[in-house]
């Protein structure tokens, strides 16, 4: 991949925080409740931020990637793990990137021993769910009114996009939510739109995720500089 | 690896169906449910049972593993899917080795957008199940009484596993079932214990899954000869 001279060294090397991969919700030992992730977006996030020269920390769901040279990963399974690593990270950092498909609900319990219908010849059940932490809610809305952290969050919808993920964007605190569609989830290549708290709306036509991942480091320059 | 000479060319060349991986069971375009399950017993019982010799057709759920050489692979992501190339596969074959982690239960509706709680403040919901069909005693027991193909089934059981197994051995019309624990799921070693339709019991101590795979192709020798 070519790059440019000067983007290895930035003028400011930033603290980046980037989020990978699915969580799961296990229901037991074997058993769980997860979301559709390669992972992919975020390790070309990461990828791409350390290759610009930034400190990069991934905290990274069960993925079957490679650690990007020079990044720090951390590994989590579930949300709640997820949301502890990122709450520990994003403290000393100068940006988040929650691009994590973060699952909203879990098994009320988890089970030690595999799980069975109480009644082994049932042949309908049901699982109790209950919510998860919003992690990109909790971690943006934990900013204070001089924070000068950045925040960008991510949105997979199927149907009124924008409007959900307008909507996403005011109600979590975030500065900017990255909307993608369902077709995302196999794609090598992404459309993405970029949805800005100022109102601003930025349409990526289809491109190879390490393009897209390009494009949204450029909002680093908004960090406000020190 | 290295391979005795004689075995490349076995005295007879068997048709061998061998399932891998787990299956994943849609709530939504991004949602399942899934069991916890790398593929890699019955990617090793497929790459071993080719180097033997033997026609290998691979059945395999979404797993990130490469085909074996010389083995025809199916890829497919539910249950019923699964079942559904079973049935044309097993057909024509001498043996199946039913590797696969299946789901045994899916949510009753799959849903063309993203699933939503009907109350998007509840912090608790609930999703209805419905069972899945049984491969394993659909293939079994659908062979008639001079049915010489052979099927060996998998187990996987916390708690009193053996009693376990041994009552599935027996439910599903297998002619053996491998007994594994939970602890051989991120294991590159395992141990198992095969339980035959004769009463047979055999333990194999903590051993790669290549070699453990190894050991239970030596079942194909009780394929009745043509």
């Amino acid at each position: 991949m070519s790059r440019a001279p000067g983007r290895a060294r930035p003028a400011r090397r930033l603290r980046v925080v980037v989020t990978a991969g699915p969580t799961r919700e296990h229901l037991d030992p074997v058993r769980y409740l997860t979301n559709e992730s390669s992972g992919k977006m975020g390790f070309a996030l990461a990828a791409r931020a350390a290759a610009r020269g930034h400190a990069v920390t991934l905290i990274a769901g069960p993925v079957a990637l490679q650690t990007p040279p020079g990044v720090r990963r951390i590994d989590v399974v579930d949300a709640r793990e997820l949301l502890a690593a990122l709450r520990r990270e994003f403290r000393s950092a100068d940006a988040l990137y929650m691009a994590a498909a973060v699952c909203d609900w879990r098994p009320a319990r988890r089970l030690a021993g595999k799980w069975r219908a109480k009644d082994e010849a049932a042949e309908r059940t049901r699982v109790e769910l209950v919510r998860n932490p919003d992690v990109l809610a909790t971690v943006a809305g934990a900013r204070g009114a001089r924070d000068q952290r950045i925040v960008v969050g991510f949105a997979l919808e199927t149907g009124d996009g924008i409007r959900r993920a307008r909507r996403k964007l005011e109600a979590k605190g975030a500065d900017w939510i990255v909307l993608n569609d369902a077709s995302a989830l196999h794609a090598s290549k992404v459309s993405v739109t970029i949805l800005g708290k100022d109102g601003s709306l930025v349409k990526i036509p289809r491109r190879p995720k390490e393009a897209v991942a390009d494009r949204l480091l450029d909002l680093l320059e908004r960090v406000p500089g020190q």
